[in-house]
């Protein structure tokens, strides 16, 4: 019996986080965590319904809920979850390309993009929710003909055709089930940015970075990027708290130019950063690949930014990455996100998506488990973002053990916030609004 | 005296062309061409105001328009002509990346860069006005310094650098004089895409194609990428009344991937076009770079889609491009125009700017003035797109002789619209809507 979408709700929910300096960086100094929150209502006698989001940091949000109920009047409500899921590469081409005139003012990029990824994403909740899976889980157990069949392979066929994926996930299909296992019991690596930002004082950094120690992480983020000087005292003190067999890695958030980039990485290097990520604009893949040349051994990173797989396929293409960075709600939601991890293993890039934000944590813990159980059965070069803000806001808890992430159980994308949370957040109306 | 802006009064104007397939090709059928319109409202004792759009096609109008709102409300409103104008890169600067929030969802690209558009542009039209110039020419009269005052050199600085670019406006500034002398008296060379809609049947191209050239057209360029049978039988039409001296150009609105756009233009090299318009995605640098080499001697353009300077700069870079057909309002406004105009020198790529939509050919034709007369000098391989659509709407007619520009009189950015028409087609409540 088909599951039909009867209706599309969309909230506007914002966290006050610029009061505390959380997700603090050189580019932004002053973000109020958001996110445009698509709850998809069917006609299931058991009422299930598909939560999805996609992450802003504040003003502007309002408009990503906006274009969310454009897309919805014209691609979603009415659809059954069957028929979608059944083509699902052409669904969601149909979504990014389908009106010309809301595709005009991306495309493929920017608002209607993060609201396509909303939309997305919470088609694929609503479906792991039906298989009663968590959505690694769903992904882990399809056929490389039934994930292939997710993914639309226009702007990238010159470099990935549908046969050459099939071809790749079949050779990764010996070990799945012993790597899901291994996931089960010890978890995937993870990193943290917790000590790293740049509003915290040098004294809470350090603090923060003795607990992270203690704790269990090996791999450490530094935000960099606002003061030279700066970042090279607050290395020192990562460093001095890390030793130096642990990971320090830097992130600059777009800061610098390209020649910037390399004369300040050329400072930085005496601290033996594993990457500096977005050294500069997110869309210059060719600076990114003049950076990566010219501070080598220094791994170059990027992609939170990056917003479509034309983007990725060009990163790959220049050389320009060491590290592929996908952004699971700023690209057009999973099947997007699929595309990229496919090209990425082709290429041999590991993917270290995203996490921190809003639910970009929850979302990312199932693609890295994914991608590593179907796609590329490594764990070489490979670490999740890991970032303790506004957990407490999700039906399920992350789990984090000694440094990894334990694979989620509960059945859905991971992100189904809690509805108290919505209410209290719900800008600019909800209470914890109204007390500002 | 300085000029204080007090208000901005932003618009979402909508013109029915779905209903006559003006404008249609292989990505967009279905298109109403529409603008968000900006006015500059100032406390100038004469009732200065300035006037700017941004163009869409339809839905999504509506966020663009929001989006405008939420940066005159940090950015525009309060301040005073004079001092955005003194340091006019840096206001730049401040409007694409002084909100972080509104950045976010960017950056510099989508809903927010076109609404920056929108509102860069009216500032332009309400300095040029207060100068009494046409914009062109408030341009040409400037010195390199004054010019490149106006300049953003954020990310772009490995390739172009202030002082070189003061230095190559030096070198052009012999013969501006006899240049601006020779454009008031002949005017700028055209193209016409009138004939060419795929909407459109192939008798009433044949009728229009026989009529351009009976205008004097030397240029016509043809909507394909839908059909490639189709495409053959009218590139054969189009050539039976241009004849063989005539250029012919070719556009497929981005409906190619890129070994497709190869076999295609492999196929439709027998009509000789000129160019290749948008041959596949936008965001495709390698990709444009790759069919350009293999299709070779049929040039590539592309560039109404390219969103922002960075992108340029790689098309350059990776000598993608044969001819760089920047938007003036899908580039952040004209202050990030002049950047592109002077990479494009740089590299001796000709700037050919994308007309036709609403205002795009009145924006355009000031930008190629503006070019020739103090940048680069030569109309070697320079043609500026017609097309005959909606010129009515605007207070100053646009006006061509024999297949040439020529310079607009009027003071300001000759984007002004009638206010009758702002009233007709205000959506969804003027009266032109409420009749649907």
């Amino acid at each position: 019996m088909a599951t039909k979408i009867v209706d599309v709700k969309v909230r506007d929910i914002r966290f006050p986080t610029s009061k505390t300096m959380d997700g603090s960086d050189a580019m932004n100094g002053n973000s109020d965590y958001s996110a445009t929150y698509v709850t998809l209502v069917t006609d299931d006698p058991a009422g299930a319904t598909g939560h999805g989001l996609t992450f802003t940091i504040g003003r502007g949000n309002e408009l990503c809920v906006q274009a969310v109920k454009s897309l919805a009047d014209l691609f979603v409500i009415g659809r059954s979850l069957e028929q979608i899921t059944s083509d699902f590469g052409s669904y969601w081409h149909e979504l990014v390309a389908g009106d010309c005139q809301l595709r005009w003012v991306g495309p493929e990029k920017g608002v209607v993009h993060l609201a396509t990824a909303a939309i997305i994403n919470a088609i694929w909740d609503l479906w792991a929710k039906t298989e009663n899976k968590p959505v690694w889980k769903l992904l882990a157990d399809m056929s490389p003909e039934q994930l292939v069949n997710c993914v639309d392979f226009t702007y990238i066929d010159d470099v990935l055709m549908r046969e050459e994926a099939i071809a790749m996930l079949r050779r990764a299909a010996p070990g799945k089930a012993r790597r899901e296992q291994e996931m089960l019991e010890h978890g995937y690596p993870g990193y943290t940015t917790a000590a790293g930002w740049l509003g915290y004082s040098e004294e809470k950094m350090r603090m923060l970075a003795r607990r992270a120690v203690e704790d269990g992480w090996t791999h450490l983020k530094q935000k960099v990027g606002a003061d030279l000087e700066q970042d090279v005292r607050r290395a020192r003190i990562l460093r001095e708290e890390l030793g130096w067999e642990r990971k320090l890695m830097m992130d600059a958030n777009q800061n610098w130019g390209v020649d910037q980039a390399v004369a300040n990485m050329r400072v930085l290097a005496q601290f033996d950063p594993w990457w500096i990520e977005e050294p500069t604009s997110p869309d210059d893949i060719l600076g990114h690949a003049a950076i990566r040349q010219r501070i080598a051994p220094i791994g170059v990173a990027t992609g939170e930014h990056a917003h479509n797989r034309v983007m990725f396929k060009q990163f790959f293409q220049a050389g320009a990455l060491d590290f592929c960075q996908l952004d699971p709600a700023r690209l057009g939601g999973l099947n997007e996100v699929l595309a990229v991890v496919l090209m990425a293993a082709k290429f041999g890039v590991p993917v270290c998506p995203h996490g921190g934000g809003v639910g970009l944590c929850q979302y990312s813990q199932n693609i890295v488990l994914f991608d590593y159980i179907a796609v590329s059965a490594s764990l070489e070069r490979r670490v999740l973002e890991y970032v303790d803000h506004l957990h407490e806001h999700f039906e399920e808890p992350i789990v984090i053990r000694r440094g990894r992430y334990m694979p989620p159980r509960a059945a859905g994308y991971s992100v189904t916030m809690k509805e108290a949370s919505l209410e209290a957040f719900a800008y600019p109306d909800g209470p914890k609004w109204r007390e500002h």
